[in-house]
Order: C-alpha cells, then structure tokens, then sequence
C-alpha cells in the first residue's frame, strides 16, 4: 500500500428537489454570480428559468456555449474575461462535465494576471481561485467531486488534464431527475467514461481488498444502471445510483493507497478527441477493449483474472489466460450492447493521422511509466486495432 | 435512494513516516497546542518524544490519561479548563479513538461560555470549535474521519453520542505502524467496532448496489486483515489496509443515499460500556449475533440472505432462512475465532442489571424507529441471550 495524502473538501448536497438550497448556499459565496452553461439543454430541461428564478437576488453575468471537449478559445478566456471585468465573486456551473471542467479553467484564470494557458499547461503554479458551485445534469465525468478539468486549445491539438487542489467545487448540487432526458447515446457515453475512470485506477500493480471490491462493485453497478436507464430513462434509482458512481470516478478515493496505473486509455484517447473532437466516452469504450488485449501478458494476467471472475462471474478454475480473454470480449460486447460505436472510423477516423496522434502521445502522456508501459509503437498499434 | 448532504472536510495523510509534516501542518492551525493523549501507551512508543521533539517550536499544554470510554469528568472539563486558560489554537490528539472523542468535546466546549454538557446533550447548538489535528494508533472507531465523539458521564450512566460538522478533524495522520504494537484483544475489539460499524448500515430497508458492495468489501477486508494482524503484528500491508477500512466506518460514505438504520447495536452497547465500563468492540461483537437472531423474520430475510451470500460465500441456492442462519452463525464464529469473549458474563456483567439497562436503552435511543424496531422487552431479551 502506498503512501497518500486525500482531501476533497467538496460538499455533494444529493437527490431530487436539492437545486431549492441554491440560493442559500450561493449566498455564503457572494453575490456577483458568472453562470457557465452549455448548448441550451437547461433551457430545454427548464432548469435555466428555475435558476435564474431562484437566484433573482444576484447580479449574473453569463457566459454561454461552452461545448463538450472545451475549448481554451474562446469559453475560458471568455469567462476569464467576464470574471474580471464583472468582478465576479463565484462561478456557477449549470450542465456536464465540460461546463464544469471549463468553469475550473475560468476560475484559476479569473484569479492570475497574465494568460490562462501558463497555469493550464503548468507553467505556473495557480495561487488562487474563485469558488465555484455547479449543479451537474449528466452522470459521467465525476468533474463534480475532483479538481481537474479537461482543455482543449484547438490550434495546437492538445488537450489537456487541468489539476489542482484549488479547484475543487465548494458545493455540488446532483439531482437525478436532471438526467432523465438525456439521450441515449450521452448515457451509454457517460457510462462508459466512467466505467474507464474506474479501469484505470483498477489496473495497477498494488491494490486492496476493499479498493478492489469498491471498484468491482461499481462496474456492475454502472453496468446494470445504465441498461435499466436506457431501458427506461425516467427510472429514479437508476439514474440515481448511476449518478454517484460517476462520481466518485476521478477524486482518487476508488484507489487511496493504491500504485499509479498512469491512466493509459485516457492519455491515448485525449489525442482522439483532441484530433477530431469525438465524444470522449466513446473514444475510451472503443480504446479500452483493444489496450486491454494489447498488454494481456504473464505479468498482467493475474489482474484480468481477478476482473474477469469479480466483475463479469466468469468462472475461476479456468485457465487465467481464457479468464482474461473472457474478460476482455465481456468488456467489449458490454459496450457493444449499449450501442456504441465500437471502431474508429464508426466516428469518423481513418488511419491517416494515427502516427502523428501516437507521437503526440507519446511525447505527451509518459505512457511509457504506466502500469504497462506503452511506446510510440504500442500506442499506433492500439490505435491501429481500434480502426 | 434517499437524498443526502455530504461533505468531510479532513485531510487524511496516511503511511509510513508521515508525521514528519507534522510541524508544517500545525503551523497552519497557530501557536498553542492542547496535546491529548491515553494511558502512555505513546510514551511506549516513542510517540510522545517524537511529537515534542516535532514541536519544539510550539508551546504545548498536556492533558495526559484520557480512558477508553471517555469521561466527561475529568477529562472533558480538564481539558477545557487548559483551553481556556491557555487560549489554546489548536488541538493535536494523540492516541486511538477515544482521545480523538474526547478532544472533540473539548474542542467544542473550549469555545462555549456554558457547561460544556450543554453542548453533548444538545440542550445547546455549539457555534464554534477549535481546530483538531489527530495522530491516530488504533484501528477501529473512525473517528478521525467522522464528525462525532462518544461521552460518558458515570454518575448518571449516560453514554452520549455527540456528533456536529463542526467536529471533524481538520487533519489525520494515519500511520500503520502505530499500530504494530497494539495488542491482540485490541486488534479484535478494533476490528469488531469496525465491522460492525459497517453492519449498522448495511442492516437498512433502501441500499445501493454501490454501497452493498463497498461495505460486502470492506467486512471481507476486515475479516481477512485482521486475521493476518493478529498472526504477523507487523504486517505492514495487513495493518494498512484494517485502517483504512476503518478509517471510512462512521461518516457515511459507506451509505450514502441509503434508509436510516437507526444503529441499534450501539444504542445497545453504550448502556453496557456505561453500566460497566467494558470494551465497546467486545460489547459489539458480543450482541450482534444476537440481535441478528432475535431480528430475523420474514421482513428482514432477504437482507440476510445478501449478507450471507455476498459476506461469507454461503450456496445462494439454498433456503432463504438457512442461508440467514447460517450467515449469523459464520459472524459469531468469525468473532470468536478471533478470541473474542462471546458472552456478557466473560466481561463481567450478569443478569442484575439487564432490565435496569433495557429501560435506559429504550427510553433513550429511540430503536423503536429502527429498521427492525426494537421495544423494552426485546432489548432486555437480546442482553439475556447474550449472557
């Protein structure tokens, strides 16, 4: 067990009706509000007019069309810009992960004199933020309960894993009704996403019992929530229960003490949806099955064993090769199951720019210090597999 | 699911060698410190040197011989006598669990005019708190990630449970091996607080599939680690993994969403520790069996039959009643593999007082609202059969 040092200090106020609190809570932080949103589906879920109804105390200003995979420009130095000309006291982020991630990004650039990028590529180290509160309407990222965020900066292809204590959310609102219309491709995705956050904490070489079990526990719980809330989009429970899973996906506490795994798929999938802004969770479903199969070796078999018999009940006096294979296949034909696109070119990519996106992984992502280190070579194959 | 407000505040710091940063952390909390501590088993440790030797900068004030089951007098009022005195900045309580209670009260009543009773009887709402920083050197109680603190006062035999957010430490250092040398009735007593701190919650109408999981994991983990603590004391990995799975027991993260359970064991077992001052791990482990037994009906079966299956790996295809018995009888056999006293009278404590302790339970800890309702006669009927 390795050392760890874990704190996160956000408040997750959980269940349906919660948003009525808002503006109790937004008070304790002042009173010059920027609201983050997205495309206009707050709009559409009414959620918007409830806001700005509950919060008709506040002076708001409000930076709008922030889009998934968010980009540096123009939503983050928009918002920065919002933030000091407005004098903003705090952030209110209203949508997903993306929103939010974005709103991190404006919140440690809101609070520094010179260009945003320095902090978001860690130039220079952020000394302070704004606070920010979000309400989330998609389970999927776990952006609610950790302090990173997701940038992307179009002309440079790099998208970049935002990270710092600073930024975690003072408070979050969750409110599963929130969910019941999204489509079902954002939920297989948002399944997905976060089946992978678990993944890749889960594979590594030093783990617990307990952190194993809470891991296993919530792949089948995603598993079996995602089906029931495809099945039935208005199903309370299970939206509810898929929601916190997603949760808990990114801020560590799956793993505490565990070894780092260095986030394989992540590293690979963020030059996919950097190269041609795919949806993220679709990009690691369609990754995540061919790594898997990629690395399978005598030292990482007894891992996929464990998985396999824990996760998918395959039965364990097989051969552990045949276990990890199973495991592997379960793995796939799971994500296959919830329909989403499972090859590359299913979302639009070809082989042409794999080299260059393996190289920019590879020179980007250390993958070569993961649990199983992966070169230049290994990651064109992957991509390679995922055609 | 129901819905919840969540938040824990601590900073945990956890592994070998940790208390290192122990100045730099203090420094953020002021000056003066209350330094808390048991019986000198820290002195044995080297602990108590090593601390002063950390903090050769800060002026300290001791208050020494806190007892397992805290006492309100002297220990509660000393220690707010020194804090007052000596406007103390902070807290740094060294020891296991109780200490940690202790100071918890003392931080609360140090920033109250009144009888700090007030307080732990919730005659009045605390307003303020000093800050805690905690040295933990006992698997068990979770206190040093919860908000709450167990309070005796023996002239009137109340045994309180004094909870406020206010309380959480701010920081805890977990280090396993503190724990090397505890000893073996304390490691079993530590690991049937734990467990069934985890029962407590899992024994509820409404779960999730996450939480059932994590707290399945964690009573296996347990289980599993305390076993090899007792067989190699200086198991770092063993010794590790029991303190994290305890460390999670009491703030509600192994429940989050779930019914209320209304923890009847230890409304149970504070009347015993209160009449007779006896190891409230031992006094838990003592009734749980039997208010397993007495409880099990046709209402509470299949939460059971999931414990049983899931727990101790009992045939899931036999009868729904068998595979409850059996799971109760595997958790008192668990018990006393692990040289746990099994009856009441092994601790000292016979048939006088039971209806005497039955009254007090029941017109105090409101079990008639638990999940399985418990009047006067069946708590005196559980004491009986545990004798």
């Amino acid at each position: 067990m390795q050392n760890f040092d874990y704190c996160t200090p956000t408040r997750l106020i959980f269940g349906e009706g919660v948003v009525e609190k808002l503006p109790e809570v937004m008070k304790s932080y002042g009173h010059k509000i920027l609201l983050t949103y997205g495309g206009g589906s707050i709009k559409k879920l009414g959620l918007y007019d409830k806001v700005k109804d509950l919060l008709s105390d506040f002076e708001i200003v409000e930076l709008a069309g922030i889009q998934p995979n968010p980009k540096y420009d123009p939503s983050v130095l928009e918002g920065v810009k919002l933030c000091k000309e407005n004098d903003v006291d705090v952030i209110l982020s209203v949508g997903g992960g993306s929103v939010l991630d974005c709103s991190k990004a404006i919140a440690a650039g809101a609070k520094y004199d010179g260009d945003p990028w320095d902090l978001i590529s860690y130039k220079v180290k952020a000394q302070a933020a704004l606070p920010i509160v979000d309400i989330i309407t998609l389970a999927a990222t776990g952006s609610e309960y950790d302090c990173g965020g997701v940038i992307s900066r179009t002309e440079t292809n790099d998208k970049i894993g935002y990270v710092d204590p600073l930024l975690y959310p003072a408070v979050s609102f969750l409110d599963p009704t929130y969910t019941f219309t999204v489509s079902k491709k954002q939920t297989a995705a948002g399944c997905a996403d976060a089946m992978n956050h678990i993944m890749e904490q889960y594979f590594c070489e030093d783990s617990t019992l307990l952190n194993d079990a809470f891991m296993e526990g919530a792949l089948k719980s995603l598993m079996i929530n995602a089906k029931k809330c495809l099945e039935n989009p208005e199903d309370y429970k299970a939206r509810a229960e898929m929601m916190l899973d997603c949760t808990y996906g990114c801020n560590g506490i799956y793993a505490l003490g565990n070894s780092e795994s260095g986030w394989p798929c992540h590293g690979m999938e963020h030059a996919l949806s950097a190269y041609y802004d795919i949806t993220h969770g679709e990009g690691l479903a369609i990754i995540t099955p061919r790594w898997m199969k990629h690395i399978l070796n005598e030292k990482t078999v007894d891992r996929f064993v464990k998985y396999g018999v824990n996760v998918f009940g395959i039965d364990a006096s097989l051969d552990a090769f045949d276990i990890a294979n199973k495991a592997i296949d379960e793995t796939y034909k799971f994500f296959e199951s919830i329909n989403i696109p499972m090859h590359l070119k299913d979302v639009g990519i070809d082989e042409s720019r794999i080299d260059e996106m393996a190289h920019h992984v590879a020179i980007n992502e250390g993958l070569e210090e993961a649990w199983a280190p992966l070169t230049e070579k290994d990651i064109a194959d992957i991509f390679k597999a995922s055609l």
